[in-house]
């Protein structure tokens, strides 16, 4: 499984040593907070570059755009989470726990690399695809292997009868992954007074056990 | 509780007559597929009227504008969803038959009224309060009362034992208005092989009864 989103921060971190890499992430911050303000396509370099409080000359001297941001951070988080699902879908752990895990950890990624991931559930992959085909399809195909870990762990756990549903794996993936997605319309880490895990903890619970004091579906 | 959208529908109805609620029926369907297409913003009049295959003057005899026409339909919509949500709450079905409900006639609303709610969903609420400030705000109202309609089911269903949970009530809601707003990216009545109502079904028992057969968390 390559990654040229690792190979190139490698690269960045053999050249630049530990200032550069510093400064690098503290625009990548700033970068995410402009973001979210107002959106991928409003925003420019001098707008990242004020935020930073550096000049947009330096900013070149970390960054080749700002797509080049957005990308770096959105795509280095999308394959990590995509790679850990694959791994919890070949592990050994029973199915219910590997749900838990995803969901949880989906989670604190968010908060993690807030607010990226977010922005980047906001914006339209079709739109981004027409300025970026290439990222943007590394993104699609990074999306659907992790829908399809999450499938294969839901139809698994229906096989070896450790799930009870008669729900569709797909509906259910889907369904856990919209729970999951629109935490982007109201969680934010830094005001939230429960932790990415605390609400990823709660989902996971609803999920797996039911709200309902009675097993039996009362309709 | 005044509902100008339902007084504004009948005095057409007054006025126009059966011919008249047709042609209107359809602008209305045909403008829903232009939203859908190419969003509230990128559509004009010109577009909408093409689609229903009359006349730019034709249509104005229907609808004063786009926005009328989005905001008509997504206005009844919106209202009657949060009058038989208070309705909910206030009746006097246990609570795990309310949400069940509340989970499945939302999905049928969704594709009933099919793409409006989605393209409502899609918009930046914030964006179109620009343009229309008194209607985003009945909307905003809306949306609250509704959301507050399901805290106050889930509130209570953990206050009288029927719901088993130490998630905090305001989550829970968000996760399953996550898990049925995300439909907008996903689901299409026309071409999906499972109904509105089935897949309202599936949410409601993943959300009730769980997926995992052990009753116990795993972790």
């Amino acid at each position: 499984m390559a990654s040229h989103y690792g190979k190139r921060r490698a690269a960045a971190l053999d050249d630049g040593g530990h200032d550069y890499l510093l400064r690098r992430r503290d625009i990548m911050q700033a970068a995410g907070r402009v973001f979210k303000g107002k959106g991928l396509a409003a925003t420019n370099v001098t707008d990242i570059a004020h935020e930073a409080g550096i000049d947009r000359a330096t900013l070149y001297y970390y960054f080749g755009s700002k797509e080049e941001i957005f990308e770096e951070v959105v795509g280095n988080a999308v394959e990590a989470n995509t790679i850990r699902a694959e791994a919890l879908r070949a592990g050994d752990d029973p199915v219910p726990e590997k749900i838990r895990q995803l969901i949880v950890e989906l989670m604190e990624s968010y908060a993690e690399h807030y607010p990226f991931l977010y922005v980047f559930i906001q914006e339209n992959l079709a739109q981004l695809g027409k300025i970026r085909p290439d990222w943007a399809q590394e993104m699609r195909q990074l999306n659907r292997r992790y829908e399809e870990a999450l499938v294969g762990i839901l139809t698994a756990g229906i096989a070896d009868g450790s799930l009870t549903t008669s729900g569709d794996p797909k509906i259910l993936a889907y369904g856990l992954l919209g729970m999951l997605g629109w935490t982007n319309r109201w969680f934010n880490p830094a005001e939230s007074a429960q932790t990415a895990t605390e609400i990823g903890t709660t989902f996971a619970d609803s999920f797996l056990t039911g709200l309902a004091r009675s097993a039996a579906p009362t309709a």
